[in-house]
């Protein structure tokens, strides 16, 4: 029998490692989210239904390719600077206590970009409801099956 | 045909209308959640995976009673103040930038309490999935199924 795996109490967020991935995309995407910083908070406390993580974007940092879910909820609350989140409805720079959630299924495309000298600093929530999908308006990449597996393609149906 | 439900882009949390109803609990442990104010974050982008609030707790308020879920994982990061966390283990004082996870079906019950004579701030996700159920060590609480319907019972299987 594995024994049971023992979590904090509670946790001060800054000291919680960086993931050590830069990201799950292939490149050339992998390489553009350089100057992201990710401390994976809810995993540190063993949840499993969702993810929290306290975001760091360095000046030109970006928090993902803009891009939206089928199935999973996405929700962002600003700690810290003025990242300019951009939706399909255009660019909206938001400021400290400043919050926005994005519904799944609904095809509206968002992500945080750091277009200032100052670094960033939010918490990032998102479910992790099976069978997701995602969709990349900006950029060749899509999420299909391949031999039953879900991988990574470029928008004509190769895989990376 | 209904027509689509709109939602903002983004929000100060502030700005947010504080939830109406004070508590979901019967009598008399909804009295005892006077002092909490909760801002529904999540619902306000319409969000149905995870719910996200912003809860304000005046001196000698709590964010519920100590309790646990068997499904839902809960999430807390301190904004504001300094709660103390009392959960199996005993008492834990947070402080801005400090977070905790309550992974559901460990059965260990918690809550927030602010000693203090400060206002305390946080957010707060916990997910919706189906079928979650909950126990309150402390009190005369429980939820069974009465009637096809999932309601508030004491110890002793009597409906509130």
């Amino acid at each position: 029998m594995a024994s049971e795996q023992t979590f904090p109490i509670a946790l001060r967020a800054a000291d919680v490692a960086p993931r050590a991935k830069l990201s799950v995309y292939p490149e050339p995407y992998a390489s553009r989210m350089t100057g992201r910083e990710k401390r994976q908070l809810g995993d540190a406390f063993g949840l499993q239904n969702f993810g929290v993580n306290l975001t760091r974007l360095a000046p030109n940092a970006m928090s993902a390719l803009r891009h939206s879910h089928t199935k999973q909820d996405e929700f962002v609350y600003v700690l810290q600077g003025t990242p300019t989140l951009v939706t399909d409805a255009g660019r909206t720079v938001l400021s400290p206590g400043m919050c926005a959630g994005f519904r799944a299924g609904t095809g509206n495309a968002h992500h945080l970009k750091n277009e200032t000298a100052e670094d960033v600093l939010y918490l990032e929530i998102g479910d992790r409801t099976p069978g997701d999908g995602a969709d990349w308006p900006d950029d060749d990449l899509q999420i299909i099956e391949i031999d039953g597996k879900r991988r990574f393609a470029h928008r004509d149906g190769t895989p990376y």
